[in-house]
């Protein structure tokens, strides 16, 4: 792609970042060799794109931006994890293009190609990895892993399976019931919960 | 297919299943149209096949039968149904030709084709809703999508994700990490879990 003055340098980033994605996962890629095969300076991708997982974002055409509200999430009550990042997934998909984008996400991320490594690399990493390593405890990739579960299997029931009454719950309905199941995976509890 | 002695009648009878479920849905499909399908006397059918349960996990090559765990389970404390239709799916799972064929069975659930309808009304209706509804309480429909879509995130995340650490967790561990969540949707419960 070097040298082609037609196409303008960030289409050419986020072209070379798909392929770079693609042939080494989202951890190992890295902006400096997404640079390099777009034919630009690093410093240019920087200037478009401030960190990798914007890149990805951009590549995916992600409907919603889970790892930028994991910040904001990171800096409330730990004991509020669960439930807030239940309510910014459910609010930011309640729009019908969104929904769209998401379904094809999700099937991607089930299918066989590389898109499924790379949206699961995506949302550990820079979401439920970050939440589980905030809150205090051993093991946080399992915890990760399993807060991960919950939240894949909510999106596949309402979005995908579209399995009633679920799928046209209100959002602050499944909060309240996802909420704390995912807190629960992020907290690492073994034990039976005590609903008190 | 009346009349084709050269083929087995259960033979005709599963392929008609397979067509009525596809045409109809799992729970519009009955006995006595996939009888009249097969060409044979709906009497042959019940006696191949006890229930229509039966006949569609037949037809999708079912690995496990978890709608007759549920029998077993239904007769155990109620407090326990978390835990035990965890333990049943993952034991059941832990063999290679069995992981092969669910994750198999979880891509066709999540796909476009009418097996997606097929595989969420049966595991809703002979699985999830029978142990909701053995649970006190309202809204048994809602508390079955909820346990279901932990279940289904389980298994996402597990073998078709392979989301490590939980992909490689003992069957001990999760039920653990997991059991206690599928009962708190089973049971319905919309306020925090306290882990005491």
């Amino acid at each position: 792609m070097r040298g082609d003055a037609a196409v303008p340098a960030r289409t050419l980033i986020v072209k070379a970042a798909a392929i770079e994605f693609a042939a080494r996962g989202y951890e190992a890629a890295s902006l400096r060799a997404i640079a390099r095969r777009a034919g630009v300076d690093a410093a240019l991708v920087h200037h478009y794109f401030a960190a990798k997982a914007d890149l990805f974002a951009e590549t995916v055409a992600a409907p919603i931006r889970p790892d930028r509200a994991v910040a904001v999430i990171l800096r409330g009550p730990r004991d509020e994890f669960g439930t807030r990042i239940v309510r910014f997934i459910l609010e930011e998909l309640d729009h019908p293009e969104a929904r769209t984008r998401v379904v094809t996400l999700l099937r991607t991320a089930v299918g066989t190609g590389p898109g499924s490594r790379l949206f699961k690399q995506f949302l550990v990493r820079e979401v439920f990895l970050r939440l589980a390593q905030a809150v205090d405890g051993d093991d946080a990739d399992l915890r990760a892993a399993l807060a991960a579960s919950q939240i894949a299997g909510m999106l596949m029931a309402r979005f995908v399976l579209e399995l009633e009454p679920l799928a046209s719950a209100s959002v602050d309905e499944l909060v309240a019931r996802i909420g704390p199941v995912v807190q629960w995976h992020l907290t690492g509890y073994g034990a039976p919960p005590d609903p008190g």
